[in-house]
């Protein structure tokens, strides 16, 4: 079959590579339907993250069960699945509670492990991992692409509001406009919060969390951002949702937090760790959050989606297939488009 | 009268001072009975904090009113008191919601407000801020030795362990043997915890948290003591209550918290504030705390002292007077007292 393959920074290629196949009696292979690109897949493209030459690309994908092991029990041959960015094996302590992503046998797609951007994977542990979509969905193009982004960005949106504290008639402030930041502001609504601030710089993103439910946009950076959100919520918002992960954003994050708030962080902390703990420590503000357990949430958003009172489709904003990720990677990193969707 | 006054480093002198006297109607002036010197008092007398000449010190006491305003309520002339670290106005939002120590009209004692180490002081918002006592407690001197520490280091413990969530039948970690340290082991205990880890190195102190309900002691340090913790509770405890405020102790915090699990830190940040996110990403760790706001908790924790549930009275191990207290820091300093009690 063919697959996604890392041969260096700015190095991508469709290769061939052998099939995959049941080696567990827990497995199932699954052929892909729909696939992304995520904007942390781009920390490898761009050299940040070392990666090996050959490491397989791709951690969110949807498809259709091809074959499985002789222990899986809630998926078989031809239904359709999602699965959330890391498999785990439902049953550790972890997984009892929620925290999918602390799963004592789990890891995340890709690497040495099969990835999504391909035309099939071997799906480790299919009865903890996978999701069984209704069979109503074959076929409703738009509803799948409303599902795909459960697959890591909505989940993790969702997280930063879970995290963050986000309540009924609340005032969220989002950091960052990206695709989990415009999931986040989509999730900040869904709870219930009656003001949602956007702290973002790119138009055609800010125009997305308009729609999405932001009532008030931060294009600003900085302190200057800070003191705006500041002055409009007269001290702070109670939940930040920081999606982006960097020191600045982390940094803004504390600063606009109000007394006793919370920051509900799911940006990737990168470059370095520093954060504020004497703001931190005189007001009361917690951290709380981290990479999300998407597994968790994936029942509860897809009803949602099925629903159709939730569709973070639009951060979906250019779709290559297999032969063209690279350009879809390509297209990322310009920031020529949000997120990129795959059919194989 | 006489109070403590700073004039720098290692040098604090008891000094005559104007009384105090009721300035705004809703003041109260109190006869000290009771006070304490605070660990966090070194600061400034090891000239790490910086501070000015004629600043006013302590800022934990215990008295009688003497005189209120015309717009006090809720004590009069002659009431035993006890005071929070900081005064606040017990209306503003903050306040509301129990988190006087971002009250917008609060402050903590000492510096130019009237600091507790004297024979009296002007207490502003006397009504959000001081707690009567019964008057059934007055001589008795065990149990009012009890009462202090809820204007400090008992309720900051406590708060340490709501912060990290210590629950029935949950573990709960201790960084910290000082004062705080020692009253989070009882706050833990108090919370339900089942096991105690105590971390530190004095075996004085290490003896009072036993005796506080500590059911495991680690004296060593850094990674050596994050191993033995992950080992003895086979991969990190859910409750860390963080006592101590360096980097070294906020990295084992992190570190020995188990995946999902929170830090309830207390400890004032020092040094510098980095902090190991990249693990608190990973595993979903949450640092949630600050600083205590005692006032809210003085109420319950006096409930219990009364009743005779809670005593943290042993870690008052030296009584000085007034004309005592430059001794008294001296002996903190050279960790010959953990925590002293002064009689004006």
């Amino acid at each position: 079959m063919k697959a996604t393959v890392f041969r260096g920074p700015g190095d991508l290629r469709v290769e061939n590579v052998p099939d995959p196949r049941i080696e567990q009696p827990t497995d199932a292979v699954v052929r892909i339907t729909h696939a992304c690109i995520c904007g942390s897949d781009l920390w490898f493209y761009r050299g940040i993250q070392k990666w090996e030459s050959g490491y397989r690309c791709g951690h969110e994908w949807m498809g259709v069960v091809e074959d499985v092991g002789p222990e899986v029990e809630s998926v078989k041959s031809g239904d359709m699945v999602i699965a959330p960015f890391v498999y785990s094996d439902g049953t550790c302590e972890f997984c009892q509670k929620g925290l999918h992503t602390s799963c004592v046998n789990g890891s995340a797609w890709g690497k040495t492990n099969d990835g999504g951007q391909a035309e099939a994977v071997r799906a480790p542990f299919a009865d903890g991992t996978l999701v069984k979509l209704p069979d109503s969905m074959e076929g409703d193009d738009a509803l799948l692409a409303a599902t795909l982004p459960l697959t890591d960005v909505m989940g993790t949106g969702h997280h930063a509001a879970v995290a963050a504290d986000v309540g009924e008639g609340g005032t969220a402030a989002v950091i960052g406009d990206g695709a989990v930041g415009l999931c986040a502001v989509l999730a900040a609504k869904r709870q219930g919060a009656e003001r949602i601030i956007m702290l973002g710089h790119h138009d055609d993103r800010l125009e997305i969390a308009r729609k999405f439910g932001a009532t008030d946009i931060v294009a600003t950076r900085d302190e200057e951002a800070v003191s705006e959100v500041l002055e409009m919520t007269n001290g702070g918002a109670e939940s930040v949702l920081e999606c982006v992960g960097a020191k600045s954003s982390t940094d803004t994050a504390i600063a606009i937090a109000r007394p006793g708030g919370t920051v509900g962080y799911v940006g990737v902390p990168h470059n370095d760790h520093v954060v504020d703990r004497w703001r931190m420590f005189g007001q009361n503000i917690s951290l709380h959050g981290g990479v999300a357990p998407v597994r968790a949430y994936i029942p509860e958003l897809l009803e949602d989606v099925i629903a159709g009172t939730l569709d973070p489709s639009p951060v979906l904003d250019l779709t290559v297939d297999l032969d063209g990720v690279p350009d879809g990677y390509a297209a990322m990193d310009e920031r020529e488009a949000i997120k990129v969707m795959v059919r194989p």
